[in-house]
């Protein structure tokens, strides 16, 4: 039976969790101090508990309360007006429902290098970009994301919302370090491609005609506007692109993920020797 | 040389096109009576005139003048402070510059069913996604982007942003009508293909294998929640699906469409056949 607690002042010190949700400077702060992370919406709520998250309290208009009852568990659930979550959060939540979960370190860059198929962020510092990255990657049937360390936070409220909580469920990690990244990738017997629009890349469709099933393959994706470093790119293995209209910019790297991972992420051997 | 007019108050007459840039359903009405759209950010604003929109103003913060100096032809240019534009739209203006534009009907629905690989968009309502299928198309080297009537208006200020002004360079059109459109298509020699994650469906790549360079392909997209209506997927030649993992939602509609424009967008002939 969850302990239900009616709140109506937007400065009561049990809504702390949930303040400024727009302010992503100060959210940063606040959810590194305290070791939380917000997740909203009744569908990404109750992925993140079901995939092991404990809950620190809940934030719920009246309606919602009782889509959530089964997985409430014994965190506080405080039940506010929405004109109350507005004022605590800054924004209209449209769907009615925070939570504020215990933030916690699921997989180390070790458990990711046992892996087969990696996408590797080098500088995504965009929520939405992140969030799409991981949804494409489990979509797709990739094994895991590697995160650069200057990448922005996968369990920041809009990253968990745009990977439909991919973010709970395909296991990433931080790197240790950029400097070293692709060597230790390659040590641990990785093919490092980058994804990189160079005149001399190979076509990403031939690469994949030469992956082999088995084939370990780190895909490096690069912050939009500079795309990667030259650094990660001249340390790659190879180089490959995605040919584009002459004119026209390079994709979103989110768009470049997709069909990196659909490209690269599969066995493609012809179609008369598949099961 | 650009008239340049200074002004200070956020409800002066002259920045009506400008009010409130956040209200996307006062924006619908405002500027369909008005005949007018609004381009955000240097760059943007650029591509619109480049591509022969004609500007009707600019609302510029002062450092942004120079920049846009040579574009700005004999429209007026309002020079606010920061703060002024921010009370006029309604959020902060990162980028600086405004421009309100002329709507122009560009191409019809006759134009594009002369072209030979189409996206056509069902009830993409989220200005972000049909933004993003349209940078998709244009950079996999799509011909052009069908809407249907109920889609998100590409030339709201949102969806140009994520586009990065392909709506500008890409022909795109309404569909007359939503209940004839796929007919119609086949009528004017296009295969229609809808993707869908159906289990009867054909796997992307399979079907890709069988398309001629020359074919004419009309690629059905539906809305990311239900995706495409039963009538269309009726109605299409062959339905095909991305193949994903177990377990997990479906692609975001601008991924999926990512994926198809660069499996179905290209002749897929043997690389050894390709000039």
């Amino acid at each position: 039976m969850p302990d239900v607690i009616d709140l109506d002042d937007p400065s009561d010190v049990r809504l702390t969790d949930y303040v400024a949700l727009r302010d992503s400077s100060l959210r940063k702060h606040l959810e590194a101090e305290r070791g939380l992370f917000i997740a909203e919406g009744e569908k990404v709520i109750r992925r993140a508990i079901e995939a092991g998250y404990r809950p620190r309290s809940f934030m719920l208009a009246p309606r919602w309360l009782d889509s959530l009852r089964d997985v409430v568990g014994d965190a506080p659930v405080y039940r506010v007006s929405e004109a109350t979550a507005e004022a605590v959060s800054g924004f209209h939540v449209h769907r009615g429902a925070l939570a504020s979960l215990y933030r916690e370190t699921r997989h180390t860059m070790a458990d990711l290098l046992a892996m087969r198929r990696l996408m590797v962020c080098e500088e995504i510092v965009d929520h939405t970009n992140v969030g799409a990255i991981l949804r494409n990657a489990a979509g797709l049937g990739w094994d895991g994301v590697l995160l650069a360390p200057r990448c922005a936070d996968p369990l920041y409220r809009r990253a968990i919302k745009t990977s439909m909580g991919a973010v709970f469920s395909l296991p990433w990690a931080r790197l240790d370090d950029w400097r070293t990244a692709v060597p230790t990738l390659q040590r641990a017997g990785f093919t490092v491609v980058a994804l990189a629009l160079r005149d001399d890349a190979v076509d990403v469709a031939d690469f994949a005609a030469r992956v082999e099933p088995a084939q370990r393959l780190a895909v490096l994706l690069g912050t939009e506007g500079a795309g990667l470093s030259t650094r990660w790119i001249d340390q790659a293995d190879v180089a490959v692109r995605i040919p584009m209209r002459a004119g026209i910019d390079s994709l979103n790297v989110a768009a470049a993920s997709a069909i990196a991972g659909y490209a690269l992420g599969r066995p493609t051997a012809p179609a008369t020797l598949a099961p």
